[in-house]
């Protein structure tokens, strides 16, 4: 096991959670781009596209096809920003609040799936661990970008 | 910390893995699609685009793509297999046996930084946990699906 890379272990990781996400959103009529996009709006709202885009390192494209796509459910409304007339807002409307139960259950049920057979002191250690994991990896890429701001998982 | 999901976690340290892996592949003329090719025929050659595939759960257009890239810039070769006419396998020339090296240290240095601080017992114990969630998540998104072969990293 000591020779298999460990970035094999985070990208097979990855997409089986793509996969995985993608079946689940499909019971409710979304798919698991739509999904990030929930999980962050479930923490907070009135935030911009490029916000969106900086907390899920999704590339801008990919991130406006997901809020346009909630946008005609219905899921969420985009409200111009009084302050700055440049920015728009996200907001969930009332469905997408509905919706937000059944988003946070996937999420909850994945990483059940995820750390399935752990014990209690390994899942906490899991969790420190990825933590750190995902700060390094997370500093290293964007160090010399001017995408760098603050680790976006601070605030999630 | 405990309330970030264990997910996010995941897909903060694949997309930063991305944009590192891209920035370094840059450097040789290449991009991330193909060190994840490279890094399979380091270990394993006369293999098809469709194993290639499984092994990366990378969809077939991806694989194909890069596949091509490589193929194009005289890195590897598309050889007819004898005993199933049908089936193409891929082998490195010389001149990609000569970039393995690169790439290895690419994924050794990538390695290195993720486990940027960590004692060599975290080390350890971070590479446990990532297999057995590695292995975890890919149980349960292929639970179903036809596409549900050996767990693919056994064999990397």
């Amino acid at each position: 096991m000591e020779d298999i890379p460990l970035g094999a272990f985070i990208s097979i990781t990855y997409r089986s959670h793509f996969v995985w996400i993608n079946n689940k959103m499909k019971e409710i009529g979304l798919s698991a781009g739509q999904f990030f996009v929930l999980m962050v709006l479930s923490h907070d709202q009135g935030i911009t596209q490029d916000t969106l885009a900086w907390r899920l390192l999704i590339d801008k494209g990919s991130i406006a096809r997901a809020v346009r796509i909630l946008e005609d459910k219905g899921f969420i409304r985009r409200i111009t920003d009084e302050s700055n007339r440049r920015a728009v807002l996200i907001y969930l409307t009332e469905t997408g609040e509905q919706l937000i139960p059944k988003v946070l259950k996937i999420d909850q049920e994945l990483e059940e799936t995820t750390l399935s057979g752990f014990t209690e002191e390994e899942r906490t250690h899991a969790k420190v661990l990825l933590h750190k994991i995902a700060q390094n990896s997370y500093e290293a890429a964007y160090k010399d970008g001017e995408k760098r701001k603050e680790f976006p998982l601070k605030k999630i």
